[in-house]
């Protein structure tokens, strides 16, 4: 039984990552939101006025949220949150989520500074959560009784972290992957794409991406040290091609791996890995998790970014087209809702299972 | 000197391709539109009646060719051409294009039909004119004189080949290359894709397209024969992901590939034998070849479709991103525009050049 | 308390409005679907294979009916149901829709054929439920005991509707409307409008579209004859251009309008009476009727389709930008979900109506 | 004989509007590129410079000018010059344009600032180039031998003039005028419109959009008085919607007008007025000036912005579906390019009317 709400602080709440942890804990059964904290210019206004012009979802303002002030992101405003949810950019995260921790407030961040970090677990949560091991040694090694800081992944490597994380839980290491990405405008934000760019176009460029998706899959993929202090890389060879096109929300992306065990499995031992792969977060029944975390589409043509993207409140990753691979072993399609589980949603769901793991207490 | 024009009869008129053909006949230096055929809903109208409300160029109907009658595609009809230019569905492709053979004239074919077969030239003009010199053989083996049937390659395989020729040639055997693909939509034809399935959408799949990709480049890349009977299939391994984006026009391809030669060529030398490449159509002096066959961008987010794929009245193809892959040993986007090279561009400069060649003698 | 739910059938269960049907019916409280009919092509199969590849709703296919066997349309099929859902075109609508009358079905109907019939009530249940009273008379015109057709009226009518009632019982008849609209492609059904036509265009015309705003805006905002036997159309003139825009779903229609009273109301007045106006579903409290009829917006960029298309699932109208008109009174924007109230949800809210008011006994 | 082009300076050069001055003028007969001026933020580059990464045209910067230098914008730097277009936003218009006014220099504008200034013509050059004749009371009024302001109109305005002015020759004053816009994103500038705004999406909202054409309207359908000194506010009535539409270029509106005279015209008087209508540019044989400047068309569905927007390299309007308006006396579709004649070819045509008027002797 679950007495009281865990108080939560939302970090950089009036952007378009913040506009989405907003709607997914306005009436969560483990969080309270008791903070909100943006940039001078919605410092000192309720959030409704905060968000004025700029509250650009399909459903409207959570009234229980709309006359909450929003606050500098100091720790003296945040210090009696029990978790912070940052959607700060990288520029002001860069001081304002170490600070927080050090103020042993417990991060969780969407940010990409401390993706890499060696203390710091990157958790897809329907992949890696084991790498929440980490936390002991991260909040040791900081001299820390709470704080500390999560990560989660960049959208885009999001999506192929479930499926490539259940291949190698039942077929060994994998050897090469190459994908291209077809990702959605809203990835970049608000006002984020102009409109000049991107309509009737394709751009084959998304700065920093392909670099993103190389290193963050190979820690992700790793595991973590038996004593619980250090990630060990694993050592598979991951090559991205990143693209922006134009749709408004998820990412498309088209997958070719090899393994490194010989023969290779066969397409349908593949399928049904992808199809049975349980999570962590399902196991726990988190309340963000989906009843499916891969949907595996037989359907020629799917899956696709409009029709799919909203399945499971967009907290699952579909895969589609699985076949033969003529260069590598096995190539398929990847779909996942780039403002969901690419990005709000991961955080969110990793505090969840942080909270039932005891990483909270 | 020239003194006569060609006689071209169009088959297929009215159709996307039909009207592509159109607009670069209709005032062409070696080429006269003679007679045009459609099917038979067409049939017994002038031009202009029988494109009405399907007429989808920027530019109106050639004066010229408003009023000429369209036939039914029979030997009869166009049996004074000295050229057939066809863009014929694959259906109807599979009976007249083999009649008109027969009879004696010289086809050029945009349909898949006799892309693949043993006789038949399959020619992206900006790279493998030199399978031209099946020509004799085929017309031997068919008990002809002048007849023949040239194709031209699908539009997505269109792109790839050039810059991949240029390598080949420079470089030795490519080993294996994956190819994703972001395909226009004007790549269907009209009424083609429904604005239901791709607005705000990628549908990850186009019907036959990655098996057309897979097995066209390797009988392009591959050799003719010394003594100009036989096409060898060039053993390359090609894997291809095709994908249908809100683009008008211009697919997109991001292409990954690796060398047999060990060590591969450094990235720029990639990029100075891509930039110099020079087809055999322009040293002919074709007169739809582009002043640069290959143009290799140097900015990072270039090529796009929007603001590329007119350039050179998109006759050329465009290389944009060249950089090393951690897969294999080279990563690259290419663009081209899909309804001029891709198409209607490729079939007329390939009769240019076997013209020029002495082909249409 | 409800016994026993309603029987239904779904003629054109398959199409674009059809599939609506199925989910709007699928867990009704009232109804339940007992048969689905629909063309020779999907004859015999069940209904997830006849609509393999054409399902093209964001949610899946509803347990409950995937197995249903799709029948012919005919009398004999449907003869057992209580109710009958039309979304057949308005061919195969001419025969079956009085046919089906004839067989004392109750046919409600989105086909365009019985609108301006002088016996058939042309409702947008959200405004002239009122029109129902002309049953009675069209039954016994027919001969009939139980059966009827009930229509529904076009998209881009429907939005307008609404607030063109609500102002007109406050202040009396309307002089003048002028609306452009701006319409969504779900509007076409699909296959529908070519990505080719709509893609970075716009269409200025839409066949027969203006004449149908014109003429049944007449007749919706007129009376029906104390005695209930005929129709007095109002006459307000009406002058409408329709537009077909690149958005999937939701109809924006820019109205002017004058009102015969002098001086006219204010801009306030007018406000005041939009954002109070309740209509009779929610007085019945049908299962389909949104809290609110008609959602005023303040902002002066509201509303927009992809924001406000879903509010209340689709099943209300949005007014905007509500000022004075140099020309005429009064301006304002108006926004309704063209798949939604614009088709299926209008038919089901006026069978709810005309069970709550005993039409259905 | 032209024995020397005209030194011209542009202003705002590296934006949207000052990137299509670069390629009218870049090789055009009557004027030369001698200085160009734009914000700090570029003053030390060479254009190819200052315009990396925001050079969005589909041709590329004319070899000609990417070498020039970009200077700031102070009469210092562009004393001179014999003409100066300013393609600067308004705020910094507010200065600069005066006090280049003031040393002399004759100033072609596209920024809002001067449109209804009593002294300054604004002309869209296809239609009231009478009102070059107030520049001499201009002049005087300001004290100056040479220096003046003309401006063009906001270019939603423009796209109504001509055709509204061809019907006010023919047919006397126009009544009430009711337009509603679809309007291109690109009339934003650059990065203009979000695409997180507009993808699949309307916004009926545009700031300032209609009050500049109810505005302006009445001033260029107005004339000028006999001695030259002020214009006449034609007493006309108009009311405009306006919408920002997902489309790249081209506005197109939807227009209905009545006469003052009664009876009115009839629809082919109109159809015939409109398409025999000869603009003085045309007269002039300016080199802009289209070969039509009214493009009337019959098809039942044109004009279409993706279709016709580039004919006669944007120069010209529009007008299609010419009926009878029930509300009105008739009814129309106008499309015009808005960054060509909608921008800079305005001011480019203007100057090379006010040219060859003598107005730049």
């Amino acid at each position: 039984m679950q007495l009281t709400k865990q108080k939560v602080g939302v970090l950089g709440a009036t952007g378009t990552v913040g506009q989405r942890f907003i709607l997914l804990l306005a009436q969560h059964p483990n969080f309270k939101i008791h903070k909100l904290g943006a940039s001078s210019a919605s410092v000192g206004k309720v959030y409704k006025d905060a968000v004025k012009g700029r509250w650009k979802q399909v459903v409207g303002i959570p009234e229980n949220i709309a006359s909450v002030p929003v606050l500098e992101c100091t720790v003296e405003n945040f210090k009696d949150c029990d978790i912070v949810f940052s959607g700060l950019d990288s520029g002001p995260a860069s001081t304002i989520e170490p600070a927080f921790r050090k103020a042993e407030l417990r991060v969780f961040s969407n940010a990409k500074n401390f993706r890499l970090d060696e203390q710091c677990p990157l958790v897809v949560p329907l992949a890696n959560d084991s790498h929440f091991g980490i936390l002991p040694h991260q909040q040791k090694a900081q001299g820390l009784q709470k704080g500390f800081i999560v990560t989660n992944a960049n959208c885009s490597t999001t999506g192929i972290i479930p499926p490539l994380k259940a291949l190698q839980d039942a077929f060994g290491s994998l050897d090469k992957v190459v994908v291209t990405t077809l990702q959605a405008v809203s990835g970049a934000g608000y006002p984020g794409v102009s409109s000049f760019d991107i309509h009737d176009n394709v751009v084959p460029y998304i700065s920093g991406e392909e670099e993103k998706i190389e290193a963050e899959t190979m820690k992700m993929l790793g595991s973590l040290s038996s004593d619980g202090t250090q990630f060990q890389k694993e050592p598979v060879t991951v090559s991205a091609q990143c693209n922006r096109v134009p749709v408004l929300d998820g990412h498309t992306e088209c997958v070719s791996l090899s393994f490194k065990q010989r023969p290779p499995p066969s397409i349908d031992q593949v399928k049904e890995v992808l199809r049975n792969y349980t999570c962590e977060a399902q196991k726990l029944k988190a309340h963000s998790a989906p009843a499916q975390a891969i949907v595996v589409h037989e359907e020629e043509d799917r899956p696709q970014p409009r029709l799919d993207r909203d399945h499971q409140n967009g907290a699952c990753v579909h895969v589609g087209r699985v076949r033969k691979c003529p260069v590598f072993d096995v190539k398929f399609v990847v779909l996942s809702n780039n403002v969901m589980i690419g990005a709000a949603t991961s955080s969110v769901m990793n505090a969840e299972i942080a909270l039932a793991q005891g990483y909270l207490n």
